[in-house]
């Protein structure tokens, strides 16, 4: 081909227009899954996915894919997607601009009869955002087999599981005992999605190459002192639970800030609650959840390791205990995909940072599975899950184009 | 008299343990203010007070007092007392304690046929804890004229209004709009009441002589960071408004440790509250109570203006605002009353502690009318308001003696 070919910023507008019209009027933008706006969203976009010549199907997790059949047989599928789903108050970026991406990627090789050695598929996750019914990326697990029963078997506040939302979404929860494609299934997944952070905004650079998606261990920490009138207890008869918990913020503070200096390493005290948190009272007790996150598990183990150590240098042991509440495996792009997202950046003209991320995807659960990796594009602000997301249409076609371009570099490159 | 008066232990242990039954069997201790077990308490109180000789009347602040004639007009009465409401799960000796000791010297003088100058007084002060209608000390505050109209139309839970309450209890809130009394009617008025601090038991000393009460302001101080994703913010990129607040945690704690080494100083960080509060979410505001306790107002002053000159260097001052959200004036106890309690002590062969008291007491209130002293006594363990604040006996009787010998001493002094 002598004109390379390109994605349309026009097409990807007019899509973004139309999908955020399916919003809660009093809500923008809040499209729940399982709800029925979230259905007729649905039915328009597969209507779109068919429109660039995809065969549209829902599969058992209530996945929405449009398949573009291949030339050769042998070949696992080159996939690319997220979701529409949102959180309340949502946003018009988050999830859809990688749906919105792939089916532009799956509209220029349509337009231009593109031939590919692989199966192209477009999916849009079932219900990637924390669901009415406690579990997120339900639709990514599905697919890759870690949806597990007690997941499956939780209901939302009308008393509905999320098994019988899945059948009511069309998908066949019984179904979901195990994978619902094989390795060879899947050459490849991609996933745009926007940084939801400041990274690239701050760096002026359109594309991130995600070399992997965190690992994040989570504890509580429970700090005893010992409750007391605060009228009545002198300062040196005090054991205030609150002062001996700010030891703790400030070790995890300039530790993280230390470690993040030369990897990507973030830890973060979000939830602090204090007990009985009366005015006139002296705390006695703090609880607090602290998460770290690192590109392998290894580094956040270490963290808590020699926090663990330091902080029992300064605090007595039955003053403080730690609890894990979550961990979640780190997981790996693949090399191979990022290699070829370097090569789509380099041959497009676009500047591009490598970069972990430290929040989850489908692409996650995906990588069970297959050979996976993301990219990323700015978003102001790092504004996201709010009414306020925004992401540049040039960027998001930047992306597209980065898509494309790989799409072509692996159907070249892989068997 | 040859043989010293002395109060009676046994009678002080019986009276403590008929008034302890007048509790909710749900939850002990528990006799709120305007129920009608507080009702059937002062019932049996009244019935306590006229058999050691006072006659007994309630004041238009339904305050329970019992009044011995003196042998000569001209005196202002040596009254003393406390209360007998306790908060929810509350306690047996809090307030208890100094109305028992006050009705133990009366029967003391009335047994000995004592001869006074001076009326003699025992009163049990209405609704001393927190009521249900918000104001505390309401008894005291009508007596002193410091019971506002704002307060007395405050409702319960159940709209009815405090004026109303107090008039079911038998006062007459239509007379609440000036003092019950004038400062000659008062010759002096002595509190005993527990210490609800552990002073006095870790000095081993029976008996607290209250130089004053401490005055009381308290702020609200809001922190401000920038709420953000607590996995895709790099910590360079953060302004945690959790760590922020640390600084003034750890400032206030080191600066107030400081300033109780040469005086009664406290203050206390009790309320701590983070927002949005969400285990991935980096801290964006933190609002917390602070308050600081000293035996002027001048100190307190003097160390808030300090602690906001320092922070003022570390934190910027748009993060970190000053919101004042009460004051409360120091009072002191009377020199002439503190030299007689003074004196009773070493004629009785008590050892004794010179302190402040940190909360706030119906004699802080009188205070407004009359010269006033206190006298603590030790609690276990510092703890109060709840079911195990406990007493000793031979503590309660040690102070009901310095009672005594004070009455005896000013009763021979005061004009």
């Amino acid at each position: 081909m002598t004109t390379p070919l390109s994605a349309s910023s026009e097409r990807i507008a007019r899509r973004l227009a139309v999908l955020e019209q399916f919003t809660e009027a009093a809500r923008p933008y809040t499209r729940r899954a399982f709800t029925p706006l979230y259905s007729e969203a649905r039915t328009w976009l597969a209507q779109e996915m068919e429109s660039v010549g995809l065969s549209v199907a829902l599969d058992a997790g209530a996945n929405l894919i449009g398949t573009r059949a291949s030339q050769e047989d042998t070949h696992g599928a080159l996939m690319m997607g997220s979701h529409i789903d949102t959180v309340v108050g949502g946003g018009r970026f988050d999830g859809i601009a990688g749906v919105i991406a792939a089916l532009e990627v799956a509209e220029v090789l349509h337009e231009n009869s593109v031939p590919l050695r692989h199966p192209f598929k477009v999916v849009d996750f079932l219900s990637e955002e924390p669901s009415d019914y406690g579990a997120s990326c339900v639709g990514s697990r599905a697919l890759a087999g870690t949806l597990t029963q007690s997941m499956l078997a939780a209901t939302n506040s009308d008393g509905e599981s999320l098994a019988d939302a899945v059948k009511r979404m069309g998908g066949e929860p019984q179904s979901l005992i195990a994978p619902l494609m094989q390795p060879r299934d899947i050459a490849g997944f991609l996933e745009l999605h926007i940084e939801q952070g400041p990274v690239l905004e701050t760096a002026k650079s359109p594309i991130g190459i995600v070399e992997g998606i965190v690992g994040i261990d989570r504890y509580r920490l429970t700090v005893l002192g010992r409750a007391a009138h605060a009228g009545t207890t002198p300062m040196s008869l005090r054991d205030d639970a609150l002062v001996t918990a700010t030891q703790i913020v400030t070790l995890v503070a300039e530790k993280a800030r230390a470690w993040s200096r030369d990897k990507h390493f973030v830890a973060t005290i979000g939830q602090f609650n204090v007990f009985p948190n009366g005015a006139n009272v002296v705390p006695g007790r703090v609880e607090m959840m602290l998460e770290a996150r690192a590109l392998t598990n290894a580094q956040v183990q270490q963290f808590f390791s020699e926090l663990r150590d330091e902080l029992a240098q300064i605090i007595p042991e039955e003053k403080l205990s730690f609890e894990k509440v979550s961990e979640a495996a780190a997981v790996q792009s693949d090399p191979h995909i990022v290699a070829a997202l370097k090569y789509a950046c380099d041959q497009s003209g676009y500047t591009f940072q490598q970069m972990a991320s430290g929040a989850g995807h489908d692409a996650m659960q995906v990588a069970n599975l297959a050979p996976v990796s993301m990219i990323f594009i700015p978003c102001r602000a790092g504004v996201s899950h709010h009414p306020d997301e925004f992401a540049e249409l040039e960027d998001i076609t930047a992306g597209a184009n980065v898509l494309l371009q790989t799409v072509l570099k692996l159907d070249e490159e892989l068997s």
